[in-house]
């Protein structure tokens, strides 16, 4: 028997019209590349939005899941985009500023982008995908007189005033984002108006994200990266103010200080290279009282100094593009005040417990599928998750059980334990992922281009850790024959063509031959030993 | 374009399961009829909601939405029922003990419940109602040797240990909820899985009601009503600590102290009353952080001495058994830290703004439907209400347009402003509804009645405020002939057939003739001002 409630879906368009009706005079302030701000408040962006809507609707975006691209930066049209592209039916796609214009230029194929916003910082290195991509359309924010294509304020001040927002179905697409590409392939996860509305009352539970009305939220973690967190959408629901930093700041206190920033997301490496600027107390930055990481572990050393030294709570998240993001939080439970400071550190050092409404659990693959691990802290296994705000197939691919099992799960792909309490950790990477300054390395893709390169006969690139990164990219290498000369600028040259900068590694150590496993695979674990353990010198 | 994320049903057993799995350590402590307390962990809760359900399956509740009624407190069985019934598919169907056996009879015999669980406690009132339904199936809690009826303890222990929960689709009914009446006969709300998933997370804000596992919580709010706020869901979901009073404690400061209750739950009544025990402070109550007042306004010298006095925050919670039932929630902004203490109470005086997911707005009603008033503290108009977890239309009755408006909107009954912050603030009722101690007592429902009595020739009754209880009824009645005796006796003889003893006026009246408005009707509002503003000595 069906219960008799409204039919009432859930989408995007009531966090926005939630946010301009209750919170109406909360504010949103961009630092712009000059180091000023621009400032205004949740009605002016409520009007722009609108405008907006009519605006990308007279571009010819009318077909309900037409793509919409941003290559942009955190900034106030980038957070305008956030909503006026979902709220006409439309999709999101932000395209990741950091790939090569051969991966974005895939993307920007696959996705069939009807029409591209680029922010005006981006305008140059822009150009070379343009070249690549047949997108007729492209908007460009505060453009100057040598940049091409339609001026966003233009566009805005010649569009209708209203608009009525146009979902009809919860189950619609709002947005599409592409991972960083474990096996080399970055691949699309298509958010439904569902998905992400729970997403955002999920992470604002006051054990998890919390924001408040009150609240001063600034994201360091790009818009274009696994959507911003959803803090785009969970900070507008509970009406909190929201700094955007569209460029690094001069000096990251002092825009804190400046904004009253209470909360702050972001990765690792952000916080540990801002550490002394902030532990110098120059600035008030009393005002912030949590962080929230994710991207990679924090190192419980910097976990400790953040906590004692500044007072400021340091939160792990940790989820995946595919998971809309966030899949566990962390944050010590009632009971562990108890604990001594080490033993606390030790439970922060996690990347903690599902938020509600997400199921976590551990297997072991066997012969005829898998077998559930115990939480018991020890039990090692792939990570496999569950829940409403989960894809349960990439964009234009095909269901592989390699990424979902056949009872509905997504393989995470990493290595994990979980302890009685539901604390995750995550001990290791199914698929060699590295992850530097919060961004994913493919080791996989790496290691097959490098195998083009007529001298390599093997490859084998690990993961190493890094003070500044997090970890970077070693590769080692055998020759198909024997070369006196460093062969290292060669192959960063035939990388690049490729790969990303940050993607090449460092350092590339030629060895006789690459350890192997039972089953004739690379040794990954040896080789890391080989470095690890040894000290080597060869490390980065 | 409907995207590609997991088609994951929202449903209870998706709570339950959480709470089992994350916070199986977690307490539910139930203060038991002789003052001693019954305690035990989630863990132990899940492992008996497991065999309840099988249990309830023996019963021959089979079919996805039979209903199931429970006539009990705040108990941890009643806690077990609030899972394991809507978990094997079937409705929770909790019976308000303090109506009738008359009104309750007619609520089962629509219900058609299958099986009633009784908490031994409400044995002997049980009895008169019991003669009144056909439900042969009757399970009771603690039962002595005197109850009829199967012993709900023997059945657990009986019953397979294990379990998989069976509900297929969130728009299941899940829990069967009846109004206090408004028009003088109590309306059923049937509740789905999806909007009591969703009305949790929404509660679970941190601007809202805001549990965390860190929180001992204690609902004063009985569980057969308006489903106890939501709160045996939320709590459970966020994984706080449950302090259930059966019974009235012998003291509640005392409870509070020796459970350390941090989040508390009821009518203004009830906070009222214990002021004076709570400001004595023999008790350390300093784990106490904030109680939740719903049901009818608190008084704002009551919430400042609270607040100033006690430094427990005081939040307004607004909502109806409809709204399943939190719509707004009253908790100072940011910007209002800067106020003096005396705007401070009169904002939080108010009911509060709506909880993301509500929609409210303001109505005059029209000769050809409604108009929308504005947000300006001013307009008075109908609060209509429109989210995920409101009600489309009540259980077994055609919808009206008395109820809910031709495009959506759920008519509140209640005449309210709203700022432009979107503070709500109830100023008078559509439907004469009269609030005593947290209950709804039906004036139309009375007047029905008194002009049933031989002697009387018309009736009205109105709400007096009153410092105990809130509200009080008077009736005010013009006499068919002279009668020089006190009629009143009589009268409340007359109408103890038919409703509940707080129902029954404390005074009657008797006039000449009732005052009416220009349609013919009573005119409210000025029988009100001939008792309110001559300080009428008939006034209770």
């Amino acid at each position: 028997m069906h219960g008799l409630m409204m039919n009432y879906p859930l989408t995007l368009a009531q966090i926005l019209e939630h946010a301009h009706r209750i919170h109406g005079s909360k504010r949103v302030t961009t630092l712009l590349p000059d180091q000023t701000f621009h400032s205004y408040n949740y009605t002016a962006l409520y009007e722009r939005v609108q405008r907006l809507a009519n605006a990308i609707t007279q571009l010819g975006v009318i077909q309900p899941g037409d793509r919409v691209g941003t290559y942009a930066s955190n900034t106030y049209q980038h957070l305008e985009l956030y909503y006026a592209i979902p709220c006409i039916g439309a999709v999101l796609h932000p395209l990741n500023v950091r790939l090569t214009a051969v991966q974005l230029a895939r993307i920007v194929r696959e996705a069939e982008d009807k029409v591209i916003f680029v922010d005006g910082a981006f305008v140059g290195q822009f150009e070379e995908l343009r070249e690549k991509i047949e997108c007729k359309q492209i908007v460009h924010f505060n453009p100057n007189s040598t940049h091409t294509g339609v001026a966003y304020e233009q566009l805005l001040s010649e569009a209708e005033p209203a608009y009525s927002w146009n979902i009809h179905d919860e189950n619609w697409a709002m947005g599409l984002c592409y991972t960083s590409g474990t096996q080399g392939e970055p691949r699309g996860v298509l958010y439904t108006h569902r998905s992400m509305f729970l997403h955002t009352l999920a992470v604002n539970q006051a054990d998890v994200f919390g924001l408040t009305e009150a609240d001063v939220v600034m994201p360091l973690v790009p818009m274009f990266h696994a959507m911003a967190w959803g803090l785009p959408y969970a900070s507008m629901f509970a009406g909190a103010d929201i700094v955007l930093p569209s460029v690094k700041p001069v000096c990251l206190a002092d825009l804190i200080a400046e904004t009253g920033v209470t909360v702050a997301a972001g990765v690792p490496t952000v916080w540990a290279k801002v550490y002394p600027e902030l532990s110098k107390r120059k600035q008030d930055i009393s005002t912030l009282r949590r962080l929230i990481v994710g991207g990679e572990a924090m190192p419980p050393t910097l976990i400790e100094a953040y906590e004692k030294n500044l007072g400021v709570e340091i939160c792990h998240a940790w989820g995946m593009t595919e998971m809309s993001p966030t899949g566990t939080f962390s944050k010590l439970r009632g009971t562990h005040q108890n604990l001594s400071d080490a033993e606390k550190w030790r439970v922060k050092a996690k990347q903690g417990r599902p938020i509600p409404g997400v199921e976590l659990r551990l297997a072991a693959e066997t012969s005829n599928g898998f077998t559930k691990l115990p939480w018991n802290g020890e039990a090692v296994g792939e990570l496999q998750v569950r829940s409403p705000w989960t894809a349960s197939r990439y964009y234009n691919i095909e269901p592989t059980t390699e990424h979902f099992t056949t009872d509905g799960w997504l393989r995470t792909g990493d290595i994990a334990t979980i302890d009685v309490d539901g604390y995750m950790q995550i001990v290791d990477r199914a698929k060699a992922l590295i992850r530097s300054g919060g961004e994913s390395i493919s080791s996989v893709a790496l290691e097959t281009s490098l195998l083009k390169h007529p001298s390599v006969l093997e490859a084998a690139v690990i993961g190493v850790p890094d003070e500044k990164w997090g970890e970077r990219p070693l590769a080692v290498v055998a020759l198909s024959q024997r070369i006196d000369e460093d062969i290292s600028d060669d192959l960063k040259q035939h990388l690049s063509v490729e790969f990303p900068k940050f993607w090449i590694p460092d350092r590339f150590v030629v060895v006789d031959e690459i350890p192997k496993t039972s089953v004739g695979k690379s040794d990954k674990r040896a080789i890391l030993g080989m470095f690890i353990s040894t000290g080597n010198s060869d490390l980065p």
